[in-house]
Order: structure tokens, then sequence, then C-alpha cells
């Protein structure tokens, strides 16, 4: 089956899924996006991601191009026509189409939409999870508001390709002061050797992940410990269990950083519980 | 007369310029680019401007699209099917496009190309330059390898945004410690109480800028003093001139910065003295 993307108004075989080269996305990264799990053809947290979405166009002073309701219609549609069951819709929303000049376009122009969905191999996922990943950690060169889901993705297309060269599957960012950030593509976590689980508080360092949102209420129904405070690479290396939260992976075990073993080297009791139950969570919807 | 742009091969209507949604230049600002000064039709410091490109490619492991040499060839003629005698033309190359995954594509994918051209109106940009121009300062929250010229400009986007919308019509980055880096599009310049000409040494904090380098030599045969160095917001305040240079602007003149008024509010001597020269130089050819 080809794929079905929409952009601007239509549903195009992705084929000729086009945008013009004067896209501000493509000349500026002058847009942001969200990724949603699909689960039974359903968006799992749909409410939670357009909020955000929101929140990112509103940072930019981007105009919301639709309602959010019609948005929803959309990412539906598309995950209709592309017979996603499981897996993933993406949704990118830039400044829209203007002659190249860095201020924003005066009159203002309508924004540009694009939403493409498709399948993941859910097994494979489980798979993965179920043997953990390696991660290594790299210097958190980003700029100063990935809080912003931005489309301004180099640096983690850089660290993530960096991990994949060391055999690793994800890089952690690690700021000036010795403190992972995040993930490329994920929020990062620890498990101490106290079982208090860990994970930065939400400044303008990390993007606040849905799914890192979800997980604190799964903790506290889990009766776990947490705390909400940065934590340093070595409090890292030394740390119970390690994931990584992402809409795509929700929670995927950390099993060795830059190499060193973390806890036993198997995915950690807290992590595969947390996972068990945000399946839970987005199964009930 | 429409304009005419080069994508990927073809010399497209401007209208009918697309390039596919899932271009990583799109998606991630995988890419990066250049914009060349163009006089009576002929590229301004095309050497200069291809080893760049070339450099900012190596150093996110881009292929370079095709020899330098039919680059240039592909510039020239987008020059002359749009009839530019004085203006600027603009290369974009991105890493091509793949399924939507952080890392490089595996197996590697063609890069994307699109070159455009367009006039400016000479007379408008040396009235701005004998009026000079107003800047602001705005924190550099910008990733650590802005040397390369790479597309994501969301920050610069920003920062232009908010100067224009303060009645100036460019924005200095200052950093951490109170220092210049660069403006929005421009290499940053100061003539101190002294007469010495001081710009910031070309670390991984700024761009390499081509109109900088040559400048660089006019300055020389002047006889002026020259420190590449960094310089505060405050030294800045209290400079003889100030100034910012880019391929699009040559040198501009900068009389005002937030607010205070640069030397006597007039553009001042020494960079039109400069402006003159680069005028020369590039008219020389």
């Amino acid at each position: 089956m080809s794929r079905i993307a929409y952009v601007n108004g239509r549903y195009l075989p992705m084929r000729g899924a086009t945008i013009h080269i004067e896209d501000r996305g493509y000349q500026f990264a002058d847009g942001v996006y969200e990724v949603c799990e699909v689960r039974g053809g359903r968006l799992i947290d749909e409410r939670r991601h357009l909020a955000r979405l929101q929140r990112s166009l509103a940072e930019l002073r981007i105009r919301v191009p639709m309602s959010l309701a019609a948005l929803g219609v959309v990412l539906r549609e598309v995950i209709a026509k592309n017979r996603v069951g499981y897996g993933i819709v993406y949704l990118q929303v830039t400044r829209g189409v203007a002659r190249r000049d860095h201020a924003f376009p005066a009159p203002e122009v309508a924004p540009s939409v694009v939403v493409t969905a498709r399948a993941l191999d859910r097994a494979r996922n489980e798979a993965l999870a179920g043997k953990g990943i390696a991660v290594v950690s790299v210097p958190d060169n980003r700029w100063g508001r990935v809080d912003i889901k931005s489309i301004g993705l180099l640096p983690n297309v850089l660290a993530r390709q960096a991990a994949i060269e060391q055999g690793a599957r994800d890089a952690w960012f690690v700021d000036k002061d010795g403190a992972v950030t995040e993930g490329a593509a994920t929020n990062a976590w620890i498990v101490t050797p106290a079982g208090t689980v860990v994970t930065r508080p939400a400044d303008h360092a990390i993007l606040r992940g849905i799914t890192r949102s979800v997980l604190f209420d799964v903790i506290k129904a889990q009766g776990l410990r947490l705390e909400e405070r940065p934590f340093t690479l070595a409090e890292a290396y030394a740390a119970r269990e390690a994931f990584g939260t992402a809409a795509s992976q929700i929670v995927l075990p950390v099993i060795s950083i830059d190499g060193r073993t973390i806890g036993d080297g198997k995915p950690g009791p807290v992590a595969m519980a947390l996972r068990r139950e945000f399946h839970r969570y987005a199964e009930a919807g």
C-alpha cells in the first residue's frame, strides 16, 4: 500500500507530497512538530500532544493553523488512510512560505501543515525493550530553548549518529555542569541505588515529554519515590537502573552508558514495571 | 519576469519549485547554505563561498553533491535565468530525502540542492549604509557550532524579529561573558576610541564570514590597526564606530546599539572607507 500524507489541505500519495522550497521550515527550521503513538488505530494522549503543539506555536508566535479539533480530525484521517493500527503519526507546522528573510513575513502568511503516519512493529519494539539498549553521552551543545519542540534538530541528528557509530542506540546529552539533560529524542531517567526514580525538571533544557508527564502518575500509582532534579553522568553510571521515555518507545531500558554496565546489565524491574503499566494506561485510553 | 529556481537537476518556475516533505532539511534542519553577492551578473568571491560550503558539508558529513565547478555553473545559470545584475544567489544543500529517523540514512541518499537568485536595489542599499542602522543586543542562546553554516536558523529568526519589533534592523548576540559574538546574519565589528578595528576571532561561536575575511586584507591595505579578539557589549556602547558585515550588505554602519548612540550617531569614517574599498575590490573582481 502506498503511503498517504496530508499537506496543506490535501491528502497526497507520499511520492508526490512536496512543499515549496521557500517554506520557512526548509530555509530556517522555523517550525515545530509532534509525534504521537497510535494503538488500535487510536491516538494516545491526543489532548496532551495538541496542547504541547499549541504551546510550541505560541512560543514562536506561529498561528495555530486550524482548530485543535480539526487538527485531530486530520491526524485520524491520515492514520485511517494509511491503515495504521500500531505505529506513530507525525505532525509538522511551519511559519509558511515567504521570500527568504529572517524576520517574520509581514503580512503574516498561512502556516504549512504536514501530517504523515506509519506502522511500527510492536513485537520488535517489545523485543528491544526486553533486551535494553546501550547509550553514549555527548556534550549538550544545543540552543537554549529545546523546551520548544522545533524542527531544528541537527544537534540531535549528530548525537544519534555518533551513538550508532559507537554501537549504541541513543545519545544522552550532558550539560556543562556534568548533568544529563535528556536523550537525542527521549527523556532520560535513572533509578538510584536507594530505589528513587530521578529525572530532570522541565526547564528550558529539556522537552516536556508527554510520556514523561504520564509516567509521573504511573510512578505515584506504583508507590515509588520520585525526584525531579538534575542528575550527573557519574550518578547515572552508578545507578541501579536507567531508561529513556518517548511517545514512540514508551519506556526503553538502558543497560549501558558509555560502555559501563548499568545495574546487572539487564533491563531493570522498575523500568519494566513502568513499561507494563504504561501499556495498561494506553490501552485503557 | 517569473523567477526560476534550480531544484535537484531541474530549472523550475519558482511557483512550482518544491522539495519532498521528507527532505531532511525540512524535518531536521539537516543541511547548509551559502548566500553570494552578484555584481554585473558576476559572482563575488565564488571560490571562497564554495570552499566554505565544502567545509560545512564536511563538518556534517554530507556528500558534496557535484563538483564545485559544476555547482559554479548552476549558480551562474540561475543568475542568468533570473537576469540578476546586482543581487544575491542562494544555495542550499541538505542530506537528502529519507524516511524520518534522526540517524543518517543508510544506505546514503543523494543530497538535495536548491539554488535561487534575486535582484537587490543597489541605490536603496547605499542609502541604508549612508544612514546607518540601529541594532539591539540579545542573549546568544544558539547551539555550539554556529561556525557550520546550517539552515537551523530559528534563533537568528527570533533575534532579527525582536530587533525589528524594537525599531532596529539587526540583533547582535551577546554570550554569557558579556561579549558580542555576531549579528543575526552579520559579523559584528567595532572601532575603539583609539582607532583600532576589532572583531571576534573565528571560533565555534561565529560564522567565518567571507566579507569578514576579505575585509582583513582591506583593513591591512588601509594601514589600519586590527585586533581579532572578543569585545564586550559595554565596549561596543563606548566604541567610536560599529558596523556589521555580510555578503548581501557588505559593510553596514551601526549608529546605535540598544538605543545608545554610537560615536556621533552617524556612519563612521572607517566603516564608510572600508565599504568604499570593498566596492572597489568587488568591482575589480
